[in-house]
């Protein structure tokens, strides 16, 4: 079994090639074909830990992969990354392991990052004053990064609950050429953006019905299980249309659920990423819809950007 | 990350002390003190294959661990094992890897055949005039080794359905110290056993009601997953006690789930390993009892054991 470590996991990855198999496995996805068992969870309570393990397989390719990924939130306090956890490749042929990644998240945090991008290909506007970034962790600079080459758009708006917090990410998002405005205001994010990405694990919802634009495009990437939302049930309601990576997951615990569980989608397009990408072109058939992107993360995801990088090894 | 090879694994090996940690497993099991999610399953349909991913964590351990546990059923044509696999351990309070186990299936083998020998110990009558091993395969050698330090009965019945297959198991069993009767009639090894235990991915019952003596008790490991059986309905019917792993897998897809399902069980007592073994002595109360105990293996098995082996590296 190969091993291999997270500096050559990043010198192999290419976010093109990674992008376009990602398109494939989403794809591949919404046709049912892939192997995708349910998700193993598990909670750490007393310290502030959880895990899920995610597998997947695409039907008639000759690997399968296992994704250990954990969040163990006071790991900074001890100099250790908050996220951990490592990806498998085993034989689809043999059941022989192939290759053990040993990622520390990386991967999750790339394939998490690329799917934004994804949803911004299928739903942004053609007109983009500014781009609204809500949070400042990893996903959110990921995020930024990866959206660069969509638009010509440079100015950014960031938004976060911590000033230092909201200075460090400045700094970073300068560095990569983008004029920045802060704030610790949400309405004021979305007054200037119609292309926002959300990546908090917050519980209660962050932006408002009332704060959004027409024409506003936002990406919403935390909730991810069951009880968190970052935007409020009737700014979901309000969309003119909904982008899911898998309807299952996201009515159950995805940014969407509880709009859902109300029945407040009923007469709602909810197209899934697999759909969307199989029929070609963008999503979004008029300047003025507001459309909104639930993200919950698939194994198929994971077991693409494996391939990508193991074909670069 | 430590990385631990199979001559590692056996080198550590100590029954012993993993009967013992296995049975404070089922303790806790039944206790509902082990997070254990849904088991994970992959079917290669073209590869004539399988794999199943379990987790499992018990409340309070400094580790949790993941199996990935594979069955390709071609493989020894081209030179390579049916199964294939490996655990890992992750902390508990960080999420880190600790330790990958390159067992290549064997722990998995081993923490059945000591579930074998438990049940036994739980159930066997006093008096054994032979042991009847049903399967010539692997975990069928394995459980009678691990008979052995249980009763002084040095007869065995091996059953199997290819003469080539019961002669190797019957020169490895003379090895051992047995005298040998191989036999292609499951009815004639009943005929002569009071201590049966059944290790074959049969689809069709092999033991009958009508060939069960009195006394006699059985333990039944094939049956992992829907549609396998090894004895027939109304022989589950009969007994007079189940003992069982876990009720809710065997009841689902365990050597029971027939019987179960066509109420037949109703007045039936069945008891899981962890309740009995909480309780102490033998489950046994009477020399004619008829007693089955169904295995379909837990998570909670494969942490147990990884502890064991850890704990001596």
């Amino acid at each position: 079994m190969k091993i291999i470590n997270q500096q050559q996991i990043m010198d192999s990855f290419d976010a093109d090639s990674i992008t376009s198999l990602l398109k494939s496995g989403f794809i591949a996805y919404s046709r049912q074909q892939v192997q995708q068992p349910p998700v193993q969870h598990f909670l750490f309570k007393q310290a502030a830990g959880d895990c899920c393990i995610k597998s997947a397989w695409l039907e008639g390719d000759e690997q399968f992969v296992v994704k250990v990924s954990a969040g163990f939130y006071r790991n900074p306090a001890q100099g250790l990354a908050s996220n951990q956890g490592l990806l498998m490749a085993f034989s689809a042929l043999t059941g022989e392991p192939q290759a053990l990644l040993l990622d520390e998240g990386w991967l999750t945090a790339l394939r998490t990052a690329l799917a934004g991008r994804i949803a911004a290909e299928l739903c942004a506007p053609a007109d983009i004053p500014a781009i609204g970034i809500v949070g400042c962790g990893m996903q959110a600079r990921l995020q930024l990064q990866q959206l660069k080459p969509l638009t010509p758009c440079r100015d950014v708006w960031l938004w976060g609950r911590s000033e230092a917090a909201l200075q460090a990410f400045r700094h970073d998002a300068e560095t990569e050429g983008f004029r920045v405005h802060t704030t610790r205001d949400a309405a004021a994010l979305a007054a200037h953006c119609r292309l926002i990405v959300t990546t908090t694990p917050s519980r209660e919802p962050i932006l408002q019905a009332a704060d959004i634009q027409p024409g506003t495009h936002i990406t919403a990437i935390g909730a991810d299980a069951h009880g968190k939302q970052e935007l409020a049930t009737d700014l979901v309601a309000r969309a003119d249309l909904l982008l899911v990576d898998a309807l299952s997951q996201c009515a159950d615990y995805g940014e969407i659920a509880t709009a859902y569980r109300q029945g407040l989608l009923t007469s709602k397009p909810i197209v899934e990423f697999g759909a969307a990408l199989a029929q070609g072109g963008t999503l979004r058939s008029s300047p003025q819809q507001i459309t909104i992107a639930d993200l919950t993360g698939l194994a198929i995801q994971d077991v693409q950007i494996v391939k990508g990088i193991l074909a670069r090894l």
